[in-house]
């Protein structure tokens, strides 16, 4: 019998299970003898033959999975080598797959393309998109983003009245390997200069420890605090890592040959610079971590709708043939279309230069963006400190 | 012209301005001739002649600074010494002070005790509790804590669904010096042993990490992946912190005699030992530091209510004399009610042994009061992995 595969790919996001069910609900709705299948842990679970029938799930239920955040079918980073490719197809074909619908980043784009040029069979290879990186070409943003920016947003508000009650120093450190939106998202609802973030460091701009210090040094004697949004993944002058270099030797790489980046390193060796320039200052440097890419509390109604539209489009295309499905933009109206594998296979969209003012802050073309996408700022008081 | 005084002290809550809106609504209510003052970042602005005027401000902007989290105020963690009460006592006696009524914890509570036995003057002196710890004796559980709450349980859903999608360790570095309230709650939601977490270390147990991986590797071999709550304050045999023992001689203790503890190094140091024991596994730590504390995306409908009656009851209790106000639970309501500011100051609350099941688990009776306090837990999907 005819089947639909989906699967997940890469870290995982708050809606992620949105873009599974809108393509289980287009699959369906396209052809009710379709059998709906489900391989566990991405590619992997094609391989080991490890599928679960999405066939006969209930409304109730897809209500359910689409409200609950990080992949329900499991996840992989595997990369398959052209013996590995070989097997997916086989798989593929044993399913009798018409689609393979394939939930994820670059990286899940990436292996879409490799097998579609391995293929020679009537399988169609669909890349629908998911990143809290918002680092795919192609899109305006991407699924996932807007819940994980709304979590970073909402923490810097939170941060800065922190710090105005009790004055000092405060670094927040947020995923996002090489491209800073996520980083960047923390002052999606900064109205004035003298809201938080104060300063912002990307991996998009070279950064060294000694002007870190000098701009919170700057920042401190002009307001008496200073809240630092950094990505895990700034840079040196030479495009090294600090983390990288931090770690010197030892470093883990996954399939990809991308380095695992914790930050946490990065948070101590710059809890200490801090320290040391500052020895009296209250400082205080956090990791944020996994935190926001799947918070169940800070789930974005837009995100939840668009990453199902994105789900729904990728399986209605599947069945007019391969490609990846992009969030377009046109002013107004934010809707899927679908571009060649090719256009975003493990390539990487970086914050536009009319993103940045200077190399440690937003411009307000930057924050007009976030402000789009993230919901209303909340109607905070302003303190009386 | 008489007045009430009201501060705030120690660190922020989501709710601690509702406190502020309850104590300015009372008062005014009680005595619309009332001058109502703020004391900028606490006793500290009381010397410096730091105040505002509360006395005017309208309801639309009580509305937003009872929604705004953080301490409004200013907040300060200044133990006065006699002498510094003396200046503190003069400073409320120019300002004709009838009432101070001080938010904060123990602390808060211990400083108030100290002015209540040396002042002579007409001044009440009354506190208002709050703290995300939950470590106030006397009180059922303190305003800020079901917040602060929440913010832990989501992550620990959410944690838990990432490592189904994709196995490995997991551990979460939860504040809390002294009592594990806030690293315990994590298990709120939790309904069967396999839910996360599955392992949680908090301050009243002793820790040792090589008990702890033995633990974990116990949790790994039984379910695949292992999501643990650890209290930044956990103690060796010997009741001293880990983080201060890994801290060796570089500690910086507070006013209060407090050990800053960053629970960012006894990250690190909790990362090394489970990558040496676990080389091949995906393991993770996050130190969630500062954010469950005053976090804008998820506060608490019922700890605002209460916040707010807890700052009302300790302005209305003020005119009838000094105390601290104690949440009181009796099976089925939570009310304020005033105690003695003896009974509470410098006081720790710790985790009661009934809360516990062995040194690494929380029992049914823990859960059963945490899952009293937090709100439902949201309608999760059961993933297929």
């Amino acid at each position: 019998m005819p089947s639909i595969v989906i699967a997940q790919g890469g870290g995982p996001t708050a809606v992620i299970n949105q873009t599974l069910c809108g393509a289980i609900t287009a699959a369906r709705r396209h052809d009710p003898s379709l059998r709906i299948l489900g391989a566990r842990y991405g590619v992997r679970g094609l391989t080991a033959g490890d599928v679960v029938d999405l066939s006969d799930i209930g409304d109730a239920d897809l209500l359910r999975l689409g409200h609950t955040p990080n992949s329900a079918l499991g996840s992989t980073r595997d990369k398959p080598d052209p013996k590995a490719c070989e097997a997916i197809l086989a798989a593929l074909e044993r399913l009798e797959a018409r689609a393979f619908v394939y939930i994820g980043g670059n990286d899940t784009a990436g292996t879409l393309e490799l097998l579609r040029r391995h293929s020679s069979g009537p399988c169609a290879f669909v890349h629908a998109p998911k990143t809290i990186d918002n680092d795919l070409v192609e899109n305006d943003h991407v699924p996932g983003f807007i819940s994980a920016a709304t979590f970073v947003a909402n923490a810097f508000v939170s941060m800065d009245l922190d710090f105005r009650a009790m004055p000092g120093i405060y670094v927040a450190i947020v995923m996002g390997r090489h491209a800073g939106f996520l980083t960047a998202a923390a002052s999606a609802w900064q109205r004035t200069p003298d809201d938080a973030p104060h300063l912002v460091y990307t991996p998009e701009k070279p950064f060294s420890v000694r002007q870190f210090l000098d701009d919170v040094a700057a920042v401190q004697d002009r307001l008496g605090r200073c809240i630092v949004s950094m990505s895990e993944g700034v840079q040196d002058e030479d495009g090294r890592p600090l983390a990288e270099a931090l770690a010197a030797g030892a470093l883990e790489r996954d399939a990809h040959g991308n380095v695992q980046l914790t930050g946490g390193d990065l948070g101590i060796e710059i809890q200490k610079a801090l320290k040391s320039r500052f020895p009296k200052a209250r400082a205080r440097v956090d990791t944020l971590g996994y935190l926001p890419r799947g918070y169940l509390g800070v789930i974005d109604a837009t995100d939840r709708k668009e990453a199902f539209a994105a789900g729904e489009f990728a399986a209605q295309s599947a069945f007019l043939g391969s490609g990846s499905v992009v969030l377009h933009h046109d002013g107004l109206h934010t809707e899927p279309r679908i571009v060649p594998l090719s256009h975003v296979a493990g390539k990487t969209r970086h914050m536009p230069e009319a993103f940045f003012a200077g190399s440690n802050a937003v411009s307000d073309e930057g924050r007009r963006y976030f402000g789009r996408l993230l919901p209303r700022r909340p109607d905070i008081f302003t303190p009386f400190v």
